[in-house]
């Protein structure tokens, strides 16, 4: 901090477990990704090179790299994934993994029709020599899994080899863990929260209200994802109780008359 | 494309006259233009300087010379062809675009109330030395033009020597192709396509929903415009459909089962 | 302006009291700040490093440096005011602005339960060696301030000393003079211009829409803030008439078919 104030939430430190904040970048450029790090590089512990756009962005091994020098680790979203996948070439897919240097990889089926225990297979296969992101949650509004079978899908998907599981948002905010209007399905959560720890879980939450409401929920270091390149730093100060919106929720004492001068 | 996938939609080449991606630049710095072209260059075929921008944009004859060099011409607003028209200094007008080596230009009508013959009149008089972009559609919510006056216009402005004409819908998206809600006017967009060739039409579709909806209706190489300039890769993503919300229109198999390995 | 157009609205010039464009930084790096100043540096009067963000934006004094060095006061946002006030640091927070060279601040109760008076003498003692932006109208959608009230905090918070007062807005702009669906709270506003002179209110209008009816109601040279960066130049376009939002409103002659070639 570039200041001394009493009472700040202690965040965790990297290589983090839990506080952990996923980045969406969708197509920087190289100078945008390093200002991107000079400015919120620090509070950020991965990221989504999101959905296909890796296919084509320019310099895709120098951004790679980039990220890498500064010590974070990057990913292809799950949907390209599912696009190796169904075009029967999956072999290609751990070949391109690792052409460009990638340890971390999603495996998602929010796009497809993947039997679930084919879809712990590929976690499995996947985990002997990647860390893997699984995903829980179809892209598709209409598709509403009910929380047992979110709660049945993540444990599986954990104990199938995923590092973390990922509850699905996309970048809009609007489907899986959210209404159309981008509200939190808070009962969905609270009863996940009831059976899988909390730091096994990324929370895809590209809004503001999102975020605040996990961070209400879970505290300052909760996982969230889906963050968009400018919004680290004030999601920062979201975690630390220095937004309007979490003021008062992490300081001990709230009741602060005695303090004025 | 940085790796090899199979059954991935054809992409016209630059100099595209379908396929095509406009994008909105409203006072990109030149380093931003830069950091822009090094990541989404290839995938752009022309950028307008949005509305009155380009008249308190500093460095302007660098940022076109910019551009120009990256081989994507530049043209002005078609708010700033009524600004100068309204005011009586048409003759201005094009020296301004002899004087910054502007060689296209937008006529339109979205702010003031130009009869139709006169309009086509600057079209034709203005596409003898440039091309000429003419815009259909009102900036007015309240103002709905019935399908078949769009069609009328277009065909006329077309006939009078536009390149191509552009359906308006703003920055926001919000008005004339569209609802307030953003809202694609579906019905029209069906009728204007059976009498104007979807290559003679720029579809101004700033939102994500509107940009997969036109894809999904005319195929990846439609034209469309007011894109961000940080949205044109996940934009060329949606026509590859290496997004999820065109993920299985261009696959020529979409039952995979056999695939999966 | 890159080119003459008759019938401009006349802008005031810097330093200005009157037509300021107050800009929030929520974490730009510090090419990023160069990139801003380059384009929108001539359009901005103010930066406020927003809510808590300069807490954890590395390289926070050279931030502050660049900004002065291009003639552009910063202050850190009301919400980090009240941190230090909270936690009973308030004579940190005079150290903090003096160990950065910040002269401005400002003094807010947006998240805290301020007495009014207590919140008039941090203004009237801050007033002594900074020039004080206070803010009024609270963070929480729930609180509904009466227009009298807001008057009546608007002039005592300047006779306290304030060199502005600022109307609350967030920067979603949706709380304060907002209605939660950003649509201004037109009868206050206009209640508000009837006792406190215009040019002593900074108004925050994040949102386009917001901004135009400011603009429509008390013209060009209306001071508004909570800008992001990317929206300055399209902003001085609105003020000059030079986007389809404010096409007519600054035009002497309204009719124009004369002008027609």
């Amino acid at each position: 901090m570039n200041y001394f104030l009493k009472d700040i939430p202690e965040r965790t430190q990297k290589p983090r477990q839990s506080g952990c904040t996923m980045v969406m970048d969708k197509g920087l450029s190289l100078r945008q990704v390093e200002d991107f790090l000079s400015s919120a590089g620090a509070y950020t512990d991965i990221v989504k090179l999101g959905f296909g756009t890796s296919a084509v962005t320019p310099n895709l091994q120098e951004k790679i790299n980039l990220y890498k020098e500064a010590g974070i680790p990057t990913y292809f979203g799950g949907t390209l994934f599912e696009a190796f996948l169904v075009r029967g070439q999956f072999e290609d897919y751990v070949r391109t993994l690792h052409k460009f240097g990638v340890e971390h990889v999603e495996v998602s089926d929010g796009s497809i029709e993947l039997p679930h225990d084919v879809k712990c297979e590929y976690i499995h296969k996947l985990s002997k020599e990647f860390t893997v992101l699984s995903e829980v949650g179809s892209k598709d509004a209409e598709k509403i899994i009910p929380p047992y079978k979110w709660i049945q899908f993540m444990q599986a998907e954990l104990d199938a080899g995923a590092w973390k599981v990922i509850g699905e948002a996309r970048e809009g905010g609007n489907v899986g863990l959210f209404r159309s209007s981008g509200e939190v399905r808070s009962g969905l959560v609270e009863e996940i929260l009831t059976k899988i720890p909390s730091e096994k879980i990324i929370w895809e939450a590209p809004q503001k209200t999102q975020q605040v409401w996990f961070i209400k929920l879970c505290g300052p270091n909760v996982n969230v994802g889906n963050i968009a390149p400018n919004e680290v730093i004030p999601l920062e100060t979201i975690r630390l109780g220095l937004r309007g919106d979490t003021f008062m929720d992490f300081l001990s004492n709230k009741n602060f008359e005695e303090t004025i001068i």
